[in-house]
């Protein structure tokens, strides 16, 4: 579908953001149904914590009082952005390219994660030779380019997946991050700007003044959260907005990284308040703004272990302790059923 | 071994804090190759933030670069505690023997985390029969109970495991936890006392002036650590210390469980600084004394998920964070070995 000007583009943003409204809830008899399950489970009630929680809203989206982990994918998304000229990350940008390789070959972070808890791994790589354009003095990405990369998000998804968990890569993405959630959500550069991948304090400094160059230019056109996208994201984080729409229109239930995940998953919040019900936070970065993000989209990570790679190594973590939600759920046995004493 | 008098006990406790004084200590050189492992693989230096302790901290106690996760055991000990008469508990003390039961038959969580997580359940019931005497009135063991327990526990270690997760269960063992932990910490009853599997406020209090009568009898014999195990603890934590113990001079890494269990590592670390540290603690549990145990050991846990029931549950679920840990450590590529620029 190739728009070719911006008035097209705002209908289409105006489409994405009317099918949001519409979006389906959570099964509230299956939720339902399986908190009445946890009670009857041989543990003083509530003794699970967070895992008894984990399992009934898994229930509630999927729509079944015993949620099935069967088929697990992450997607992991990758794209280049042209901000990276200006300095904002210690790596250069063609390790994106390369860590595609690598997660392709089996030897990167995420590969092992999947492979030790049995999801699988699915990457797609976005016009990785043709990089965003720098944010700076431009719109990172023409209105076609924003919209076929949401497209390709919303393609990858299996849509027989019991959960999804998304991950992304990209040299100079946390710029990217930081500028979205700085427009979207206010505050300076500075708050939602950190070190990435490793910068340092005079780096850290360079990184925010981008930011705000970035900001001054683009921010007066991001009432739309879309537009924002368009002019501050770079192609990852649109696939993955994409990705987590076509998620919610299956109630596949899905689970976020870290911050440049988050700060996508913010777009769709921004256009329709409940848009991103259906997606965990995985775990806590260390990444400065993604604590931050999290408090504004009132999420609670799973984890926090100080992890900052990305490519949803922070979602698969999250996913083990999900698998243990599960297992305890659908498989214990009651009060009755084993013929242990209940409380007086 | 049976010990017939106080003088004799006092030898074995003497010996045992001797045998602690000579433990092996973590692999150094096996460490340091770790961690420059760690610093080659294809992601910033760090990123993987705790996962990449966690697998260094393996690779020091078992004494090599790539530690492994072939034989993990989880070790069940559980005792019933004659201070139930004074209604420290709302469930019934037959619940401790039915839950073993529902071990045996796969129906408890800690059978449905060791199975999600590929673990090994081994379950040691102490005498159930034969609850321990009232620590309001006497000692809760005599000396030859409380050495016959501890080497159960060292007995039940299996000298092959890479890896033990530790677990209890017993009604009414939070209260002897707690009487312990004040014991040897000191701080009031009621700093020490919470709701265990779910007693009200008017239940908490009865129990904290349950672990003070405890004390006001026992207190003045506590100042050898393995004494106050025998007169405030109960045969569960007795086989937990020496489950650890036995780990420690085989060097196999240890991850414990809540706040029983971490209460029955106190009296290690109380007898010899050090003696646990080839110890994780695995979760923060809900019960209030859990955390303030913690920060006295010194220990930092895995996950925090507000679980509270026992079991080595929430050591199963740390464990699926190792297991990630040691994949990403043993399995990714190089920089090198997958063509992957670094940092400039």
């Amino acid at each position: 579908m190739p728009l070719t000007n911006v008035e097209t583009t705002h209908a289409w943003w105006a489409d994405a953001a009317s099918s949001l409204r519409s979006l389906t809830a959570s099964d509230g008899v299956a939720y339902d149904a399986a908190r009445a399950r946890q009670d009857n489970l041989t543990k003083p009630p509530g003794a699970l914590g967070r895992l008894e929680d984990l399992a009934c809203w898994l229930a509630g989206w999927q729509g079944r009082e015993a949620p099935r982990l069967d088929t697990v994918e992450a997607l992991v998304f990758a794209g280049n952005h042209g901000v990276t000229a200006r300095g904002v990350s210690p790596y250069p940008v063609t390790v994106t390219a390369q860590m595609v390789e690598n997660f392709q070959s089996g030897g990167a972070a995420i590969c092992q994660l999947c492979d030790a808890y049995g999801v699988r791994l699915r990457v797609t790589a976005l016009d990785l030779d043709n990089p965003t354009a720098d944010m700076c003095d431009e719109p990172a990405m023409t209105p076609d380019e924003c919209v076929a990369a949401i497209e390709r998000g919303a393609e990858a998804v299996n849509p027989n997946s019991d959960l999804l968990l998304l991950g992304e890569m990209g040299i100079g993405n946390t710029t990217v991050a930081a500028a979205l959630c700085c427009a979207l959500l206010g505050g300076d550069a500075a708050d939602w700007t950190g070190p990435g991948t490793g910068l340092d304090a005079q780096g850290v400094a360079r990184k925010a003044e981008t930011v705000g160059c970035a900001l001054s230019r683009h921010l007066p056109y991001c009432d739309d959260p879309f537009e924002g996208l368009r002019r501050l994201g770079g192609r990852e984080l649109a696939a993955i907005a994409g990705a987590i729409m076509a998620a919610r229109t299956r109630r596949i239930p899905v689970i976020l990284d870290g911050y440049v995940c988050t700060a996508a998953a913010l777009v769709l919040e921004k256009a329709q308040d409940g848009a991103i019900d259906h997606c965990l936070a995985g775990h806590l970065s260390v990444e400065p703004g993604h604590a931050r993000l999290l408090r504004a989209l009132n999420l609670n990570p799973i984890v926090e272990l100080g992890m900052r790679l990305g490519e949803g190594t922070g979602a698969a973590v999250a996913y083990a302790v999900l698998r243990g939600a599960v297992a305890t759920h659908n498989g214990m046995a009651t009060f009755a059923g084993a013929g242990v004493d209940n409380k007086a």
